[in-house]
């Protein structure tokens, strides 16, 4: 066992998903913060917060900064989180009056909370082809073994013959209905955080709302019209269908252990794993990871629900907990996905 | 303490509600299995599947039908649910004829799940009611208050100065979100569950959906359009759904008990609780109940979630799982949104 | 469905349990407060603290006296919990003099602590018998079919022969260490709380100690040797356990359901439920509630980890949400062990 | 953000422990399974089941073995593990004969458990460390400040005056009793796993328990007196602790955050965090890392209740689950314990 095996050498090929755990490396944070930055200052000279000068100098800063990793190490350790101390070297590697515009009217939390969100952008990208993937080996396998009787079982015994594809049916809509629902999941999640320092852009005087919504156009995310410093629900709208969706697989895959057992064997795969000490097993080893991902996601996705109770205009504890919680729900999902998609390729008989 | 404070004669008041627990009567539910019995009957007689005769004689024996209530209680314990029992007594009731299209080509868990949603479809008249209640709180505190100075405060110190209504809008928005997303739960959620016993309606022939839509007519339900026996993905979103709105309420019941503390004092309310030791105390307990129940729905929510790797064609555990939350969580919600009410009516002072 | 399972008509012979929840009722709890008064009484006369009259009187107030229900409803309802308007009724139906001495250096939160402690001493007699059967009946059992030889499974696959002990000891092991440590837990748990307002004693002067070992004595309960007004490790280390025996019996349920599956029949049973719709099916209710069960105390003793940030001097917050868990517990804990008695009483065959 | 803020570059410093992680690293998990396969061998040579020629080369093979750590990371995606992968490399090392008596009679399960309880003995020496730490400053606080009077609150408002050591008692005895229980935690966690490939030891006759009693003594661990493939309860004590201590620590660290309120202004630090954007602003970052920490690991902790259904004589699905929360729990714990050390050294002023 190694420390989380989501990105454990050795187990991440099982639980962990390094396409998806990219996006939260701490290149693509900075490179999601130094865009943030940069294109706040390009959305302020529209409305004359800032000038047009310092825009292009804070851009031509922003372009390839490398930030001093050791002292945003000690300054998140002290802060709570890597903002303010980016931003003092940021500032420090501008001109003093350019420093000024930096960063104009905003505060960490836009910064950390936007980061978040362009990188679930391409998080959902992947996700949305894997999902696609997985609808479409389904409808294979109905075309291929749907005619065929199976015997439905219900409180685990015995019920009444039904089709190969009833059974598939079961996996399939549920699958579909979150593939059909991403999209309002997604223009909902995908949005700009701009707020200021207490929720009120009071220091962008009258242009704040103006500004969130060039800013959301530069960074090719929706303007929610509002902040959301404290009102979490898009998040864990996500979480809540990032969760739905491990759960649905996990059905699938508590299926498909049920029916490989010994004594029932109504489906086979070619990619079974071996044991250590017994040369006839065949592990239904993806099946198995479906549910572990499924409980781990419910397991997970109940801190999100306790994290509505916010308090004030920022809770330092409830935030936090978030980073704790939806890097390795995504990237659980991701696995949970791969790990289906696997299984359901490797199928070569049901019933 | 008493045994549940759900239904506990003196805690009920403060965490109970008598008025949602209704619809999770016995009473209730025997009511909405008969009118389901009788109404599958009446929508089975256009298709020609059960005689006019049959359908009327249900009718009957389910008018006001008293069913032997020890022999429930004992068939629940030996079946896993009333149903068996409950469809033997009314047979009994019936001409040995008439018994045989009784129940015809149903199974326990349409009546169950349906008995469920039209219950249910009460529950949230009441928590719409209410819910609507809040938000007009909201907007007459604002109205009062709004234009007031009020310290906002992040990672709970003294940030900047905002107005009253910058802190009641963090309170309002996601709450009025919740009811502007509650149609779309509902209508989801308000559905019929008939698909027979391993979900293929097979004994209905070619006429399965239109008897559903029929019997969804009939019922007052809409018509899903497919079986959702083992997909139970409107129950989450509406738990979900539950419990969110049970967050927002924490958040506020989180503030308002900060704002109160003795060295704040930026809020007062009329209707504190008294200590049976300090005279001086003015405990707010409302606002603690609000908090108190967030985090109850955020623990019992989490539930729901592990529910979705429900096996095969009908998991016994899974199923009666949920109804050792869904009822609770409706009646949490419930004494959530009283609570709330009573809290913000109470309020005689902001800032 | 009913309301809460636990105590609903029909479900509770299922999921209830009479026996325990009688403990919660408000009628032992008034029993079980009037006593702590009476006896606080008592032990506070050894110290002079207060008058053998007094004391005297007092108990003859409390013996057989009956509360004002709905004022108490409605104390509740204003304070939180019942108890200032229960000292308040009691002080009434005092001499004033003799009402100063009643409750006198104490606060609400000794009363119902104690009081639940009280009780679940009660409870754990109940528990202790019930727990020490089942271990009885999986003696039996292996006595009977121990020396068959049975598959082993491991990953849902046949793995080697083993013999029905091996299985049986699977299950036996844990819940015997549950048994053994049970002692351990009731010691820590079965304590007096003596705290005062603010847990310091501080009206009692230098005797609060001195009376909290005599109040301990005349309750029949354990001196803890401090205040736990705040850490509630004990009813933590409590509901752990709870939890881990629901578990033990789960993971029994979870395998009677897979060696109950058709085509794989290593087990059987006289006691199966029926359906509604297929007569031949024979359910392993019994084996899929005690799965239910643990799942449903997983979820809700999760709660109770969320409560160790008991803010300050008090939450009324979490002190309130252990009402919401805690009795569920206990009565889940109960019937998950009678559910396991039937179940295995209920074998006619393994292997 | 990072991918889990617990190894990520930026913010381990503030929620991670690179000492800790380091035990769970790949690296560490390969020596300790080298360790356990030498060691089993030389035990096993004392019952004459294998030769001490055999168990000399198979010494010999595992001193410094580098495995081919491609084909082990393709091996654990296939089997769910890295075993069988690994002892098929390491008896590619060996010669044939030699090849038969390494891992004779053992099962991937005694690797892997064993592998993991070995480095939990580490990592509970640092915790051990810690813990003591943070008792001592407790101790020395209670020194500086304990005299002073301190507003003691109940339900968020003002009770009675206090003593800071009354408050600091509150924060430092449940520390001290997880300290004080520390000792039978570790001495039932630190075990051998030994039950080979359906937990009867079946392929080491009647030496099963001589020979697992002396692979105990080699590996400095205890002998559990039986196997515990299935029964879990030690990881789950072990959990439960940790989330316990994170409790006490989350306690301290609400307090300590509510204290520190302006307008309250009961506590300082010197160490205190900074915003970005209001250059007064002082966090009491530490504080709420106690928080987040306790509501994380009592989230995760609820997951290891649920693992404890876990099917037949070995789930995959639950056993691959505990290696997603059991590091986790054991760093996260550690990053309290270092934030609460931290924390209380910063202190300059109480009441």
């Amino acid at each position: 066992m190694s420390f989380t095996p989501y990105n454990a050498p050795l187990l991440s090929g099982l639980l962990g998903d390094m396409e998806i755990a990219a996006h939260f490396s701490v290149k693509a944070d900075i490179a999601a913060m130094l865009k943030f930055e940069s294109m706040l200052a390009k959305a302020q000279v529209e409305t004359g917060l800032i000038s047009e000068d310092h825009a292009k100098d804070i851009a031509a800063t922003c372009d390839g900064f490398e930030p001093d990793m050791k002292a945003l190490q000690q300054g998140s350790a002290q802060d709570g989180m890597a903002v303010p101390e980016f931003i003092q070297q940021l500032r420090g590697a501008c001109d003093r009056e350019v420093a000024a515009s930096l960063h104009f009217g905003s505060t960490s939390q836009d910064v950390v909370d936007t980061s978040l969100t362009m990188r679930l952008v391409e998080v959902n990208r992947i996700l949305q082809a894997r999902l696609t993937g997985v609808t479409e080996e389904l409808a294979s396998l109905e075309k291929r073994y749907g005619e065929r009787e199976l015997m439905a079982r219900t409180r685990m015994q015995a019920a009444l013959p039904v089709n190969v594809a009833d059974r598939l049916q079961q996996w399939h809509r549920p699958i579909k209905q979150h593939l059909a629902s991403f999209g309002d999941i997604k223009s909902n999640l995908h949005v700009v955080q701009l707020g200021g320092p207490v929720g009120t852009l009071s220091k962008m005087r009258d242009n704040g709302p103006e500004i969130r919504a060039k800013l959301a156009e530069l960074l090719e995310l929706n303007d929610p019209g509002e902040v959301w410093h404290t009102d979490r629900a898009r998040l864990n709208a996500y979480c809540n269908w990032l969760c739905g969706l491990c759960g649905c697989l996990g059905k699938l895959g508590q299926d498909a252990a049920l029916m490989a057992q010994n004594g029932i064997e109504e489906i086979s795969f070619d990619d079974a794993g071996s044991s250590s000490a017994m040369a006839h097993k065949r592990n239904p080893i993806k099946a198995e990871m479906l549910v572990t991902i499924a409980r781990f996601a419910a397991t997970l996705n109940a801190g999100m629900q306790h994290n509505m109770i916010h308090e004030q205009e920022r809770s330092g504890a409830a935030w936090t907990f978030e980073w704790l919680i939806i890097p390795q729900l995504c990237v659980a999902t991701g696995a949970s996905l791969r790990n289906a998609d696997t299984l359901l390729k490797s199928i070569t008989n049901i019933a």
